[in-house]
């Protein structure tokens, strides 16, 4: 749940005449993404998403974002494309924010992914990852990797046990074994980094397209797929399901096959991203103020993912051959 | 700001699979209304809007204002057409909630209306009331005119001092004014009760649409007139704007011409619209719970308005001759 600042007409008015994108005919600010004001943008031209950044994302991080989603879309995947200005600029300047329009993707999001969609989301991942390797232009470090968690349990020990009892103690653990055994020397490059369904879209079942990259950065892509197997292979209830872990990953490998290091660092690498998501979703959930409307995600959703997989005896758990 | 529901793709597809609109090819959460979930929806066969009634809204209502807004669009008011399902219905039930499938306006509010909008939002309520003259399937008594006053003041009169010196004893002479004196016997029908400059929507200054009918009551259509002055007519320093005034005034009396009894009971009726988003605002602003992302309106800026309409010594003070 998004929309926090108001854009005053006339505002908009004199931004979109340094666009040739025509009249407007219709502007709605919209529910999309967490960190960001997003509205839906109608012109004589077609259909936009208009971000304004506001102040959790870093300026600095802008060029980075803005290219990567310009570099995508014009290696074919579907993702925001950028609209540059009439002087060529993408990036501009809205009601005292940076602002951005961007091409509106049609699809929904799934909230059960299918068997068939976690293939689908393996292949665009993939994809991504592929079309996202020759992207040097900008770069951007990954600060909720595993040098980023130390603080912020730091930030939640002392009350993690108010949300789980143990919890604080089971997270010191994980950070002993994974600060030293975090994999490293493996393929890199950019990745998304939250690749959750609410991010991807279909249309009939077919991936129509990737949005919110606003965490993207450089990093091992194989943490990427471990992201995504958290994200997209749990049921409800809990339980990983292997069959979609397996569709994820086959259809991963149909188009990037991962090395035998790679696969190797799978269990390590799901631990890490069940951990970060745990860590990040638990200082959200200390630190909500009394009466706020938006509810944060419930960090004890990672807390179940991390067990399973601190449970794992092989690779061949998670649906891939070792 | 609103989107309060959660809508699982699953249950959106069931729905979608009652009407004749094709497939799904967009859905997203909006900001628009304040009472309801509202949602974009762009299927094969075009742009709607999905409405979710939430608890605020009273289901015995509902037919009255989707009946309305039915009623008014084939009268060609510019306003959301219900779009009925395959069993001819409009009114559904989706997530647990009454549901409404609505035809999109393309249009964007203005924030500072112009002589022109006002002129065009004259008009533009003046067919409204003659389109509703014949809308007698149902009707909705206006909980917020006068009788509903006092209950409000007795929410508030303890703490309406903390918002502005003196509040509570002007509202109690307010209501020793207006109770008595309320105008009776002006020609009623069915008026908008909210037409804010939010509610309305233009394309190139034509006036392309009316929303948000869930106000919408049978009550004396002068009163529509003196909350549109109050909505459309000050300006932002608080002062009261006579040629916006004459230009609303105008263009409704250029469709349906106010009785001389109507003139009469323009400054009464204003004080009144005043006295009445006073009271609501001043309610709602004693009774934010810390921390909300929502911010209540400045009951303020209406006690302005009040001051300036207890000031006035004649109607032409609106704009309008006597």
């Amino acid at each position: 749940m998004a929309v926090y600042t108001d854009v005053p007409p006339e505002e908009l008015e004199a931004f979109l005449s340094t666009y040739e994108l025509g009249r407007l005919r219709a502007f709605k600010g919209i529910a999309e993404g967490v960190e960001n004001s997003n509205f839906l943008l109608q012109t004589e031209a077609g259909s936009f998403i208009l971000t304004l950044y506001e102040k959790r994302v870093n300026p600095d991080d802008l060029p980075f974002f803005i290219g990567l989603m310009q570099h995508l879309a014009n290696r074919g995947i579907d993702c925001p494309q950028p609209v540059r200005n009439r002087d060529g600029v993408a990036l501009g300047r809205l009601a005292g924010r940076p602002a951005l329009i961007a091409t509106f993707l049609l699809g929904t999001s799934v909230r059960r992914p299918s068997v068939a969609n976690c293939a689908a989301l393996g292949t665009a991942l993939a994809g991504l990852h592929q079309a996202g390797a020759d992207f040097t232009a900008f770069s951007r470090v990954n600060a909720l990797s595993v040098v980023g968690w130390r603080p912020l349990y730091e930030q939640a020990e002392s009350r993690a046990d108010t949300v789980a009892p143990g919890l604080a103690a089971l997270i010191a653990d994980e950070l002993s074994v994974l600060e030293p055994g975090w994999p490293v020397g493996l393929p890199a490059g950019v990745i998304h980094a939250d690749l959750f369904p609410d991010n991807v879209f279909f249309t009939d079942d077919r991936l129509s397209g990737l949005i919110d990259f606003y965490f993207a950065c450089n990093d091992t892509l194989a943490y990427d797929v471990a992201i995504c197997l958290n994200a997209w292979c749990f049921e409800a209830d809990g339980a990983y399901n292997q069959t979609k872990g397996r569709a994820l990953l086959a259809g991963y490998q149909a188009v990037r096959p991962l090395s035998p290091a790679e696969i190797a660092a799978l269990p390590m690498l799901c631990r890490g991203a069940a951990l970060r998501f745990l860590l990040t979703r638990l200082v959200d959930w200390l630190n909500v103020p009394p009466g706020a409307l938006v509810r944060p995600h419930d960090p004890r959703e990672y807390l179940r993912k991390l067990r399973f997989h601190r449970s794992v005896e092989s690779v061949r758990d998670y649906g891939v051959d070792a």
